[in-house]
């Protein structure tokens, strides 16, 4: 028999619902993983045992109602929880225990879910990074920001758990640790009880190991009916194969694995054709990051005014510092930019199911400190497509490195279809 | 000399700077005004006079910076205040005290203002209204949601106070209160820290008294440098006039005088034109309303799963409910139809300067419980531009009635401009 954590979310769900696993044996297998590994890899900010033992129990006693249904899951710690402390992965946010739960958090739970615990973030989702190592090689970073959720998934604490995206910190962490990532279009789950990084860019999104899961746990998220996601054969995809304009900046290792594998997938009788985004797609990305400047340090203004001494100095004499400097007027022209770019992007793409493009520049560097690029995510975060990094490229050092699908907005299950099918046809 | 409390804020900021009024002087009258009133107005849910006494005479003893700097003002309870509590219109928050300030309430105290209270919402900023009365007639309702912030206002116990608006919820209670109502672009302010109602319509706003306290008082929540408005002549301006599909709606008297007003700009030199919207505006409301029932649903997951007994039967059979039951495909296809209409709304009136159009229905209702629509406002909320309603028309019962001016996005300083320009050639 399969050690329960190394059953993905919906195998577990399926045997849940069967009688074949208890959520008690899943929950405290987790809490054993967690116990063994987290001295050394730090996914989490908080882990409440006793809590998810209990709901386990009433779990246990209720009848399952598959999808989610007992299956433990992590939340990163920007995202407000009433029984546990959320801090932002900030000393300013020490024990503070929200009212509410977050509206993802509670869907989740609503359904069955049961919240393990939270797991690290850097500091309000920014760059200072939290303490997590990468479960692949604890030498190196998991990537930021969702570094907690990621590793917590990678290291096979829990076979779920929810990150934010304001430029790439659920793609990158998710290609950093060699799991799958997936961030909605923006806007479809809701941000009520997440902490503001950027208004007008967050989003969230979660880490799995296994690509069914996509599907199963967005519907629990979203408060919606579970959906089975249909079958797509390769042949019916049209790919739109989009090296971006920072293409040079992706490893030797990673292009060339991804230019083999879009041949594997034509030759897979996949329709294949480029989508090359010009100067415009560099204006775009140097758009965004004044959008970013500007929102941030308004929407931190209270730990700005009152708690400045206690943020870091990355936080406040970068993003912070820029967007306190970022004159109105240059927003709005940013803002028209990001805006005319979408569009033209939708129609560039029209004909295309979804782009394959790289999750990374390659793999997870040593650290921290670490110099990392979000160059190949800001453009999909700051277009409001939907995203999945899957594990299938492995680098020089052997460490894990994703392609990233990329579909149309409000299309993410017609996304999670066609990654699936490429999954199957690159796995 | 003027009693501080009928100053307009710009006044009483200018008489501060220049040393002829002290800010304890005007935080004082305003507290006496509000002893005096509010048992019959009911403005507030909380206001804390000893901390606001004491910060205005902190700012008496700063040098005077102008702009904000010791001007008092009040904001909806459903924005939070670190420093009192913010209970949201619902008994599920009784006595909630958040961490932190929102951004709109830190940025405008770091200019100087003061936070006299917090003033009443209805349950969640949605239908279920808070006790307040109005004004002008106590027998009548003061509009919903931002009814406090509107009421304080128009009964001069504070010269400014900030609002929220996802449907009317600003521009509404300003023209039944008869003040000045400011909507923002939508995005322009910082939601962080408002408690989420349906995100992509959620929109921050303010009521006063004087049109050139708008501009004043927006820079502060902005957290950009003040600016001075331009004097436009009325020659200069480009009037789209709007009736809207939902004219017929509206009360004889107002459109009467609505038409009447819209001659006199003609005559006065300013180029009006009609800008006619169709079936598709009828649609886009339509789609506004799935909209925000499928958002609204899950920004208050945790409410509904945790304090369901405690949610009036009207917020949870009414728009929960509607939302709890629009499907996922409804809602997308609900987002395509609007952002759709948003641009070609903007095609259709690129020519224009603003738009002229009524901000209600009529005088403000008997009541509670009032039967009130907000057809004259959801358009322009939805559409996510900047509006304004100016207290220009009397009812037959002698209440206020007010026109709105509609800008375009991001062009919400044109848009005061204009307005201004527009109340010069009718006041």
């Amino acid at each position: 028999m399969t050690y329960p954590v190394n059953l993905s979310l919906s195998e577990a769900a399926r045997r849940i619902a069967a009688g074949r696993l208890t959520a008690e044996a899943l929950v405290s297998a987790c809490l054993e993983k967690i116990q063994a590994l987290e001295p050394e890899i730090r996914a989490w900010a908080h882990v409440d045992a006793k809590a998810a033992l209990l709901r386990a129990r009433q779990c246990d006693q209720q009848s399952a109602r598959g999808g989610v249904h007992g299956i433990p899951f992590g939340a990163k710690d920007n995202i407000d929880s009433f029984d546990m402390p959320t801090e932002h992965g900030s000393i300013v946010y020490e024990g503070h225990r929200p009212a509410a739960d977050a509206s993802c958090v509670a869907l989740a739970r609503e359904r069955g879910a049961i919240l393990l615990g939270k797991t690290t973030t850097s500091e309000f989702a920014h760059v200072t990074p939290g303490a997590t190592a990468n479960p692949r090689d604890p030498a190196r970073i998991p990537g930021i920001s969702s570094s907690g959720s990621a590793a917590a998934v990678a290291a096979y604490m829990v076979p779920v758990a929810i990150g934010t995206q304001t430029g790439g910190s659920i793609i990158r962490p998710a290609s950093y640790c060699g799991v799958i990532g997936y961030k909605a279009t923006y806007g479809d789950f809701s941000l009520s009880g997440v902490k503001e990084n950027t208004g007008s860019l967050d989003t969230l999104g979660f880490f799995v190991r296994d690509i069914s899961d996509v599907a199963v746990f967005r519907a629990a998220m979203l408060g919606t009916q579970p959906t089975t996601c249909a079958e797509v054969s390769l042949a019916d995809l049209r790919i739109g194969f989009c090296r971006t304009p920072f293409w040079d900046q992706a490893e030797d290792s990673l292009r060339s694995q991804l230019e083999t594998a879009v041949s594997h997938l034509s030759s897979g009788k996949a329709r294949v054709r480029d989508i090359t985004l010009g100067e415009d797609a560099v204006q775009f990305v140097e758009a965004l990051r004044s959008i970013s400047a500007f929102e941030f340090s308004r929407a931190l203004a209270h730990e700005r005014i009152h708690h400045g001494n206690r943020l870091s100095a990355a936080l406040r004499s970068g993003r912070m510092h820029d967007g306190l400097n970022c004159s109105y007027e240059k927003y709005v022209e940013a803002c028209g930019i990001a805006e005319k770019f979408r569009g033209d992007l939708d129609c560039m793409s029209a004909d295309c199911d979804v782009l394959v493009t790289p999750a990374c520049t390659g793999e997870a560097p040593v650290g921290p400190p670490a110099k990392e690029s979000p160059v190949f995510n800001t453009i999909w975060t700051g277009s409001h497509r939907p995203a999945v990094s899957l594990p299938v490229f492995a680098g020089p050092s052997g460490l894990p490195m994703g392609l990233q699908v990329v579909g149309h907005r409000h299309q993410d299950e017609k996304l999670i279809e066609c990654a699936a099918a490429i999954l199957r046809a690159l796995g």
